[in-house]
């Protein structure tokens, strides 16, 4: 029998007709002589009632359900009892009484409840896998994940992006982070990686004339996986020709508003917020500010200037900086005890201290107070703080004042439930610096990627002082998460190597590597610049999950591997030898 | 500037209007102080006029562009002389006058012409893939696949498919063709492999009750190329639960319908023609029978029972076939040398011999025609022959006389250009047998894959004669192409384990390969079936192109590289230090 209806969406048209269902058994009542059944699909669960008053043979087979069986009912919708209705329930005032059943298939007892905020270990619900995704608020996840990506289809489909697929199977480039690699049969000792991102196709189709492009792109990289990381992720990645960053700024703006109506029906103002990254710095201590909640950083230097506190003096002498957040009506609800405990966190944003003011009737209290104590209104005014607040200092260089500032702001405001769940504040962070410091490989390396375009004016910068260059980057951030990035390219070679030579590139390495791309520039190549949005993070985002495996199928754990198939698992040494590889011990 | 409107796109409405273009240099006529030069963009040309009486300074840059030079132009739209009108290009009525134009960047001179038609080797196109790009008809062909999977998504998603990601980085199974492999940084010795379908994951998907999944999914073979196939290809992949295979088959309908609609305005009739395999076989010769022409296989058992001649009379004594092909028209075209050449190539399917015979007004003619002279009406009866036509036997066992008549027929078609290249002709070809014999195996090996159902009836067979279950699958064909194809599947623990059983499995080879995946049918598996298309083959049939590289934006050539980055290539040895890896000398 074909279904008439999912379940979950059983309602007053179907009154009094006959359905037919099909769906797992989520609970089973049994009252002797009437038994019901939970009937649950992906649109939700309705109630069946069996009784011989309906089918004798149906209440006999309802009889041996059990949780998660599958069966095909048909019976009539009818009203529940007044005192039997579920206000809970979206069909919670019908029922179906069944008068046919077939079972389906039936089930083993699941290792885990098929509801809503179970508490398991990770490992099992991957493992069971197909399980946990029978559970609503997965289901619900991956649902909205696919709306998403509908939405984004269809507006750009509209604004005339062509979506082109670009090949997984590419060059390894050593740049960036490390590639995962796969080895050819055909050409011993030669292997291919799989994209970091589709970064160099998106370009050469602007080169090649596509104008706008798009792709949910899946990209990869082989890094010890983090919270959010995994060592798969999608990009909806686009590109366009001809356009400024302002306008791709816009274009992307009706995309977020197009997807936001469409999956949540929720309508947000456009334009967004745009701020450069220094005044996100400034402000808020963070390239990816949460503007849910107040709070920014204020600059204190001049109304502790003239205070005899010595860490503040030697810092600004030194031409660092002393700045602070006001935690409103904050006084009475951190101790000293918890003050310590901050100050020891942000020790490793390379902070040496935290200083901290209670606004109280008197004036200031706390273990430095008595140096502020004639400078009360000063202080309060710059700081925008008033009695019963608590002020927090850094005093310290640029970098370090922003990260521990940042840190606190963004924590403080968590524990003071001071973030409305239910905004979705989105803002631009554009003119990013085109170099940072890389602690790791000891050198300046590409902020973005290499293929930014720097700001008109700081082009020649390229050639003497790289790192105070600014480029034509933007971020797009939601709600204290880097959401997308993306920037204008270089288009022209001389430019394109400047911009290597400044990475450290030698004009050999530069060429070895990224040869046929600067050939490819050399051919006519047309201004562009483009965006990519991370999906998985977009999806958590919206479906108010903390972990974006919540949002994938088939995640890795968090040790890259897949306890459901045991991916990655040993291989035939047949196969190893057509690949001439042989492993090594370790 | 923001371009006011793609260069193809100018027309009536731009008439007497300022208008900003951006684009590449087609093509430039210099007329002293006149130039024309003809702009291209990914919509088209459109031809601009730079006298001195519109701007001197324009002039000047005009007098400097070449090829492929990227500009920018603002213009006045106006009608061109009546004489000058070119009725082959859509904007061939128009030019604009520019007064204003900005070089945005110069081009070298290009390797080959940007047009359409072009003879030049295929690396040389792969290598300069971005200006190969740049020629029309290698644009339209990517538009158009990308309005396919425009049209395929908006289908499903109104047909409440959830567009779901499975993962790329998977488990290696040896059955089937050869995985690619991606080696484990963090386990070393352990491999991840590249999907070649993700045919399991999306059984998991029914089994976790999304009911409807689809999704455009990249797949990997590491196999030997031949002229269609690349080591990456693209699905367009579904599953439903709960549908039986004709509720499929016609939600598929649909789906092509939409689709030829959408892209190419083709109105195609459903319901498809389905056909059985054995029909397929028995009438074309083959299990995806281009059907835009008729020329079917006749069977000559009755008709030659009789004639006293050894091949036919052995033949069928040994239980084997006699069958024709008629050629319509056929006597005139084919010399005996021709057919002799025809002899030899069916050699390769096993056939011993060509026996043929050409239709005159005396009766037939041919090195065998004197033994059927006796027979003349019976022959051309059941061979559908008249006078002027050609008969074509083969005498063999089934599949040697399928696979030789259905060589001919095509072959035939397509030199006496028989098949409407206009015509685009659909039918699916269902209840495949379960099995088929592999030379390279020696043994049965699934004839789609081993989670195919077989028909219910044919279940006991697994347990006796396995090769003669014929299973609940079926092929959609379009032109004489496998488009795609698809079953319902085991959603049984015990038929699955019969079905491994079959295939040659040990309980404990099953158990270590599938096992994971015989678990989850134990937890309440819905009754399931699918689909996947090929997308490359899809939109190459639409585009009327030859080959899939033509819509495949970075395809590999023919020995799986890739010109342009020179993928695959050495990798720097700490990156196989960290993959545990050592290559080995052949």
């Amino acid at each position: 029998m074909k279904r008439t209806v999912y379940c979950g969406l059983v309602n007053e048209t179907f009154l009094d007709k006959e359905v037919t269902l099909k769906g797992w058994v989520q609970k089973r009542r049994d009252l002797g002589n009437l038994i019901f059944i939970d009937l649950r699909d992906r649109e939700g669960i309705v109630q069946l009632v069996f009784s011989q008053a309906f089918d004798e043979q149906a209440l006999k087979i309802a009889d041996e359900l059990r949780s998660e069986y599958v069966i095909e009912v048909t019976g009539k919708v009818v009203n529940r009892s007044e005192d039997a209705i579920n206000p809970k329930m979206i069909t919670g005032k019908y029922e179906v009484e069944v008068h046919e059943i077939r079972l389906l298939n039936k089930a083993k007892t699941p290792p885990f409840y098929i509801e809503n905020g179970i508490s398991v270990a990770d490992d099992l619900r991957l493992k069971y896998r197909y399980l946990d995704l029978r559970r609503p608020e997965m289901q619900q996840g991956l649902i909205l994940r696919s709306k998403i990506t509908q939405s984004i289809h269809r507006y750009l489909d509209e604004n005339k992006f062509i979506d082109v697929e670009t090949p997984y199977l590419t060059k390894s480039t050593p740049e960036g982070a490390r590639d995962y690699l796969v080895p050819s049969r055909v050409y011993p000792g030669h292997f291919y990686a799989l994209p970091q991102s589709p970064q160099l196709f998106k370009q050469l189709l602007m080169g090649a004339g596509f104008d706008r492009y798009y792709q949910v792109a899946r990209c990869f990289r082989d890094e010890d996986l983090r919270g959010d990381r995994q060592p798969e992720f999608t990009q909806i990645d686009l590109e366009t020709s001809f356009m400024t960053a302002e306008e791709i700024q816009d274009l992307t703006e009706g995309l977020l508003k197009r997807v936001m109506k469409e999956t949540l029906d929720i309508d947000i103002e456009l334009p967004l917020q745009r701020i450069t990254w220094n005044e996100s710095m400034n402000r808020f201590g963070s390239d990816k500010p949460d503007i849910r909640f107040d709070m920014e950083l204020k600059d204190m230097a001049d109304a502790v200037r003239d205070v005899d506190f010595k860490v503040f003096q030697n810092t600004l002498d030194n031409k660092g900086q002393v700045k602070a957040i006001t935690v409103t009506g904050g006084a009475d609800k951190y101790s000293r005890k918890d003050i310590d405990a901050k100050q020891d966190y942000i020790k490793r944003f390379g902070a040496k201290g935290l200083a901290w003011l209670k606004v109280t009737e008197e004036g200031f209290s706390g273990p430095v107070a008595k140096f502020f104590n004639d400078s009360v209104a000063n202080v309060c005014e710059a700081a925008a703080a008033k009695v019963g607040d608590l002020i927090l200092f850094v005093a310290d260089n640029r970098d370090v004042v922003a990260a521990s500032l940042g840190y606190l702001r963004t924590s403080i405001a968590k524990e003071l439930d001071m973030i409305d769940e239910n905004k979705f504040a989105f803002l631009w962070v554009v003119d990013w610096p085109l170099f940072e410091y890389s602690e790791d490989f000891h050198r300046y390396i590409a902020a973005h990627h290499p293929f930014t375009m720097p700001n008109e004016e700081d082009i020649a910068l390229l050639d003497t002082d790289p790192h105070k260059a600014h480029a034509q980057s933007y971020d797009i951030v939601l709600n204290g998460y880097e959401l997308g990035g993306g920037s204008i390219r270089i288009h022209q070679r001389e430019v394109q190597e400047k911009m290597f030579k400044a990475l450290g590139f030698t004009k050999e390495s530069a060429e070895e590597q990224f040869g046929f791309f600067m050939d490819a520039l050399d051919y006519g190549f047309p201004p562009h610049g483009g965006l990519a949005i991370g999906l998985d993070r977009f999806a958590m985002l919206l479906a108010k999950r903390d972990n974006i495996r919540e949002v994938i199928a088939f995640p890795k754990n968090s040790k890259a591997s897949e306890p459901l198939t045991n991916a990655p698992s040993p291989v035939a040494p047949k196969q190893l030898d057509e690949l001439h590889l042989e492993t090594t011990e370790d």
